[in-house]
């Protein structure tokens, strides 16, 4: 198989929750230009992502949706499951343990670490919490390759290269700074009060001042 | 003042939340080239920002952080305050009600809306719920201009162009679609699966194929 672009890789997985979707609603087989709408690209473009998956649809019936979302599982997924880590058990920690509880059996939240002892020792959601110290220990008895920072900023760098240290090769930021780590770590970074706090300005200041650079 | 691009929006909303750290830590002044580190950017373009917004820092002292904060706020913030309305209170809804909650004075969800009488009349982390068909007349009365979109997908296109209709012209949208809306409404999106995944992935299959496009 290919390397994928990271893009790539985002819209494989765009893919596979819009199929599921569409399995869902009783839905068979589905064709490259249904899709593209779906996901807002174009037909040729989903051509050319399900060929890298290796799966070919009939140009009569188009995709088999079943086998599709499968031929992306086998290609995304670790065949025996992958564990995640969640650093920072606070608010945000825990409305990240609320929304992936459960929801996907090939990719949950293994562990959860915190700095506060108090918040140790806790199952949230279904996910046990220890204390910080024990992070390097779980992480490699765990095999864990994989985090979630939710701690403030001016934790997340000291947090970050702790996990690099243990083992971990792709994180997930939600801390509102730019991390400073090894170039064979993946980074992807998420802002929610950024994000909303754009969102609300341009709603109050109009549109049109997206397009304009300054 | 100028208008502005949402990436130089989102780095205020950046900085700000830099700066408050700094004053939570008793730092009085940062230099342009310091806050350019914690941003992640060059001091150049932390100097164009802070012009943008109006504020000259001095040469010798570096910028007065409350000052500067303050500035940002004058800028970007409604003097009156803005309320945001959440449509589905479902995981996802809950969670971001528990983020925000108490977070942004100036930028709170003031109203839930969710099609499941069940979870309507409630108050979820100190914001009341509503049933979806009083949306319209709520944002309507509380002026409401910026929501966020927690619904399942294949919901998300119908509450947007609901939204829209009720005088809605910024949403934040959670749901793992492209949403088609009219080109004065401003649209960003977050998909926290999406992210996760594209993380795994890379954790597993290593970063260097980030860079190559298939």
């Amino acid at each position: 198989m290919n390397a994928l672009s990271d893009k790539t890789v985002g819209r494989l997985s765009l893919y596979r929750r819009l199929l599921n979707g569409l399995v869902a609603d009783g839905v068979t087989h589905v064709y490259s230009h249904q899709l593209a709408v779906l996901a807002g690209g174009t037909a040729a473009q989903v051509r050319r992502d399900m060929m890298a998956v290796g799966y070919t649809g009939s140009p009569k019936r188009g995709y088999d949706i079943r086998e599709l979302a499968q031929s992306i599982g086998a290609f995304m997924d670790a065949p025996e499951g992958q564990g995640v880590a969640l650093i920072g058990v606070g608010n945000l920690g825990r409305a990240i343990l609320a929304y992936f509880a459960g929801r996907r059996p090939h990719l949950a939240i293994q562990a959860a670490f915190d700095a506060d002892p108090y918040k140790a020792n806790r199952v949230i959601h279904g996910c046990h919490c220890y204390p910080m110290t024990e992070m390097d220990t779980i992480a490699a008895k765990a095999n864990i390759r994989t985090a979630i920072i939710a701690v403030p900023a001016t934790e997340a760098q000291a947090v970050a290269a702790k996990l690099v240290r243990a083992g971990v090769r792709g994180i997930l930021n939600f801390a509102p700074i730019r991390l400073h780590l090894p170039a064979e770590v993946y980074v992807e970074d998420i802002d929610m009060t950024m994000s909303l706090e754009k969102v609300a300005y341009f709603s109050r200041k109009g549109r049109a001042e997206k397009e304009v650079n300054s």
